[in-house]
């Protein structure tokens, strides 16, 4: 008889044994929604918890058309043909309605997608039993397993994602296009504060002039932020690249590789993680309580709640106290 | 004895009566975290229910320095020399911590503040107990129950509080500063998708030109939005105005009324505050049932599983369901 934990075993084996096939299907398994799916995940994610860990992740925002695709690609490639092997994620939190829209087309990336040492996985959709941002992080978990050197995690550039996906990176970086110097105040402060390199793209061609005009107004406005105890001297530091010449490609990687390299010698990762590791907690099980909102003997309620303030029967803050012991009620009787 | 009751009932009389100190003082109880002051606010907003919703209710955001304060001092004048009573009131999210930065200075409105036929009311702080903007709701049925004819409800561009500042008003306010053209992509369009009418302000002096051009850049991108069915012909709509020089102010009140008019006697006004009951109901119950997790008991917990996770004992996975159960069993005892 196959129980989840010896299915687990063997899916555990072949992952760690980089077998992609057994990757993609431990990922199927992770994004389920179904009860016994979810069992199955926790018994494998604990099984290649000891195996994880191992990545560089590297988290990636920019709005729509500043070339994150592009550069994704160009980026990639350079690491594979370094023998690096490279996953890609993406966090993306329209994929609820889209489908997915991030990575959806893998033909935006062509070369990288043909790469044996590269895998690329789009966003998860929105599910009942936590955000995507969750589901990405145990992903990222199973990429760590099967012995992924580097984690690239896209997000776009609207609200909560970004904070998301800087929780789950160990650097993270902040994807610009070239701009007049008042688009400059348009980045929202919250998100410089996390980056820990802008890299303003298409400094090529016509560009090239308000590409570094642009890179060196960054470079200004982040040395006017509060440095962090995980930041070395240079850091955070803005530089221009080119996703279509190649340009600043390499310096960039190397930047990224001596900031890991300090954070981990200064004794910054480990801390960073476990704050991650909290972060997590706190949204796991708040996105747990708010899951029972959505069965449908809660929806049920809600509804005829809102019936009854509609008729003038009870005001919200009553009806609001009664779906509340309603839930806890649910919860007794279970 | 004075109970709950009799004291909700004699301040409820008050308020009716356009008492402020009373209205001062129940705004001090709904604001209040206190559970038995809880109790006394719920009574007195029941008892107030019938008299309110009388009031224009007008949302307005804006970032930091396009001139919010001006347009509000500016603004309320011109409607408190109409005979009309007007209440300000702000959500500001990041009061948690600053202690309420948004209209804490009353002196830049310094003629406003000190007119009979106005009540300007800071934001509250955050509370254990719900949002911010859900006290600000509270306070806002207050002021409609002290016959306040006009509540404006003012916001700072941030995140989540446009959402429910926009979720509080009939009528939706989006205060914009004159810019290049390329500026314009810096509007999120999901606040654009909210507002009624975009205001360009600053529309003087040197600035008029680009007001001028910003706003019928404005006008074309609002013309490209899909439109709701309580949007009649003209809206959502872009004009120009100056809080310093009065430009265009009488005739953005114009406006407000007719589309205000518009949408009460076209039978979008109900269903707009019905969904708006809606979306509050549920708002309420997240954060009552998120609360939970603030009690020192379960910050405990939450320590102490924090703990098992950093030494490997527990998977996060197993953390967050274990804080879960421990939430239910809290809640079973109780």
């Amino acid at each position: 008889m196959t129980t989840p934990k010896t299915k687990a075993k063997d899916l555990a084996q072949a992952i760690v044994k980089r077998d992609r096939r057994a990757l993609a299907r431990a990922i199927t398994l992770v994004e389920s929604e179904r009860a016994d799916h979810r069992e199955e995940a926790d018994a494998l994610l604990a099984k290649l918890s000891e195996h994880s860990g191992n990545a560089l992740r590297i988290g990636l925002s920019g709005t729509p058309g500043v070339g994150k695709s592009t550069f994704i690609e160009a980026f990639g490639m350079m690491l594979t043909a370094q023998d690096l092997r490279v996953a890609v994620l993406a966090v993306d939190p329209s994929s609820a309605r889209s489908g997915g829209s991030i990575l959806g087309d893998k033909t935006r990336m062509e070369h990288l997608v043909r790469e044996p040492n590269a895998f690329i996985r789009p966003s998860p959709s929105k599910t009942q039993m936590g955000g995507v941002a969750q589901r990405t992080r145990d992903v990222m978990h199973l990429c760590e397993a099967a012995q992924f050197d580097v984690i690239l995690i896209e997000t776009v550039g609207v609200g909560q994602s970004e904070t998301q996906v800087a929780q789950l990176c160990d650097v993270f970086l902040l994807l610009m296009a070239p701009a007049g110097g008042d688009e400059l105040q348009g980045v929202k402060r919250g998100i410089m504060e996390m980056a820990d390199m802008i890299l303003v793209n298409k400094a090529d061609g016509d560009l090239k002039p308000a590409a570094m005009r642009t890179c060196s107004d960054y470079a200004g406005a982040v040395r006017l932020l509060r440095r962090r105890p995980q930041d070395p001297d240079n850091f955070p530091k803005a530089v221009t690249v080119s996703a279509t010449t190649g340009l600043g490609l390499e310096a960039a990687w190397e930047d990224i590789k001596s900031l890991f390299a300090w954070r981990k010698d200064q004794g910054h990762l480990d801390p960073m993680r476990r704050a991650q590791e909290r972060y997590w907690l706190h949204e796991t099980v708040r996105s747990m309580l708010l899951s029972r909102l959505q069965t449908p003997s809660a929806q049920a309620k809600l509804t005829q709640l809102e019936e009854a303030i509609k008729t003038g029967e009870i005001s919200s803050a009553q009806a609001a106290r009664h779906m509340v012991e309603f839930l806890h009620h649910t919860d007794a009787v279970k």
